[in-house]
């Protein structure tokens, strides 16, 4: 059997630990370990069933970040597993396979010995190097990162740049950071109508027909048209529903739930009076619950996304392209902080699915690329 | 206590049986004891768990059959009800009350005693007088009138008039009668897109929004003016639904059912080819299961209907309008035969309700009207 790179040893490690949301199972108690061994001041913060901690290491100055969570998604079916999903095995075709290879443990993996590494070579750095990790990332994330930013808040602690080690990459490592993410906002509809016997139509109101050209509206809507950083905000109906089942009623009420991913063009208030108007405009007596599930973020050309794009570069050859889209992550929370954000890790072809894997060779890669962004911002 | 006619006596002695459907409980063997010594060959048709009875009296020349059914429908929650549902009780406003008063064990013994006392008077007729009875019309009603029309259509009975007795009056007994009935259409349509996650809109293809605007287009069509005997026909979707519950994933496919209650100004393959076409126009991948219900029919003014308005006007004074409004009957399978079909009932107002009533005088007119009617086709 060859070595293993220390990157590799200590992602196996971690995919070993069977940490489906909320449990972590060891996984943060190894990484503070190492982290305390290189310096670090460590922070436990349990908050109601989640664990989380941060960790810190330097003085005044500036601060950057390394944040991630060590729960994975659930397996699936085992027996459509290739290889059982927390036996973390590399492949014949240098695949490390396993629950979390890709989301995130290789990343967790990879941060951790680049800052063993950076602090070994520059134990005089300027500024300070700090880890938030969380324990529920996939899950209602309520007591994870969300949690842990007020508490970080309260203290005004410093937090210049963060970067999430998120699966960012689509074909090859480094190849996309995402410098940003754009808002989610859900709504849940409900257009009532009067329920009554299809044979006698004119004495009820069919709230489907009456709903279909204000959906139809919403759905061509042009919400607005992004920006140099955003694609355009987009409306989808995720799910409808009207009818008891009889093929004789016609029925009272129909329901909806919709989702917003909304770009820094348009503003929650904005959307919300956008589609009260198509709603009043089509004459329905409707109500809607709005819930707000992140703000749109954006980190700008910058001292952070210069330093990892840049070290993405040297590393691997590649210009990076920084990107907003995809679905949301905890840097929403980091960035309420006044914080830059960039999401950096592997390949994400195959997160939250059967036989989710990375290139292991990545990962080398993924933690020299954390190096060298640390040497560009923190070196004396 | 009064003395009740013998209309009323034999209604309440039939609302006595609980014949909820597809039960019979004696009704029937009450009514072919009475035609048989009336003088009717009487012919029981159990078909399946169903009771029918034909029962014929005569010779050549044309028939008037009587049709209906000795099934009622559910009581629902008996504590809700004045006096029990099968107790027959004619309250201090003169209502008989009970589960089938008005559908339709009043009309079945008005007709019951209209017949005796015709056959009494004219015991040399011309034609012949009939009766076909099931048990099964509030139900599927499969193995009950249409089941029993098939069977007759085999030996080629004759049957050139028919008075179905559903309570076909509004406000005051004969100020309405059913001349047809429009035909019913029903369609399960699933409209198929491609699932996927709400951040990533550009590869899915979600069902919801495609089909917004071809399910208003469909709802806002005009599909034909109607004419003189019917209303235009009207489209109603019942029920619709897609979506898992989840917030953050674009549905697969969507699925929705609707009616069509039709008029004879649009055929079955009318109605499916504009559906198809409308669908087709908006580029849907769609497939629809369709089920007939049942085609429409129409009795145009003749003999039949003049007998009944004449027979209206001399009981009542009133003027009867022929309307091919509301719901289904079995009138829709005896017309297949050729046959001129005529609904006349008591009001409608309380049918299928909690404490279902009819004013006990109606019964009486009714007979009488039946009555009438016999004289005015078939006396000698």
């Amino acid at each position: 059997m060859t070595t293993l790179s220390p990157t590799l040893e200590l992602a196996c490690e971690l995919i070993r630990r069977a940490s489906v949301t909320p449990l972590d199972e060891g996984c943060q108690d190894l990484m503070m370990q190492r982290l305390a061994a290189a310096g670090f001041g460590v922070e436990r913060m349990r908050i109601e069933d989640v664990e989380n901690f941060w960790a810190r290491r330097g003085g005044e100055g500036p601060v950057l970040c390394f944040a991630g969570h060590t729960d994975v998604v659930p397996t699936g079916p085992l027996n459509a597993w290739q290889h059982p999903p927390f036996e973390a095995r590399i492949d014949a075709e240098g695949m490390l396979c396993g629950r979390g290879a890709a989301d995130m443990k290789g990343s967790l993996a990879a941060m951790i010995v680049a800052v063993e590494r950076f602090v070994a070579d520059h134990p005089r750095h300027k500024g300070a190097l700090a880890f938030l990790i969380t324990s529920d990332e996939e899950g209602p994330a309520l007591h994870g990162t969300q949690a842990v930013v007020e508490r970080l808040a309260e203290r005004r602690e410093r937090l210049d740049w963060c970067i999430v080690g998120e699966p960012s990459s689509t074909s090859q490592v480094g190849d996309i950071v995402k410098n940003g993410r754009r808002g989610s906002l859900n709504g849940s509809l409900r257009i009532r109508g009067k329920q009554g016997h299809v044979a006698y139509p004119h004495l009820a109101q069919n709230p489907i027909h009456l709903a279909a050209p204000a959906l139809a509206e919403l759905a061509a809507e042009h919400w607005d048209a992004g920006n140099a950083f955003f694609p355009p905000t987009s409306f989808q109906i995720s799910n409808i529903s009207a009818g008891t089942g009889a093929t004789n009623v016609i029925p009272g009420e129909l329901s909806a739930l919709f989702n917003f991913r909304f770009s820094t063009e348009s503003s929650v208030e904005d959307l919300q009076r956008r589609v009260a108007a198509i709603l009043d405009k089509h004459g329905l007596d409707w109500q809607i619950d709005w819930s707000l599930s992140g703000l749109p973020f954006l980190t700008e050309p910058g001292a952070l996304l210069d330093a990892v794009s840049a070290s993405i570069r040297a590393v691997t050859g590649r210009d990076t392209t920084p990107s907003t889209s995809g679905g949301t992550s905890d840097g929403r929370f980091i960035a309420t902080l006044g914080t830059q954000v960039v999401e950096l890790g592997p390949v994400n072809a195959t997160i939250h699915q059967i036989n989710e894997r990375v290139l292991a060779s990545d990962l080398d890669l993924l933690t020299e690329i954390y190096y060298q962004t640390m040497v560009r911002l923190l070196a004396e």
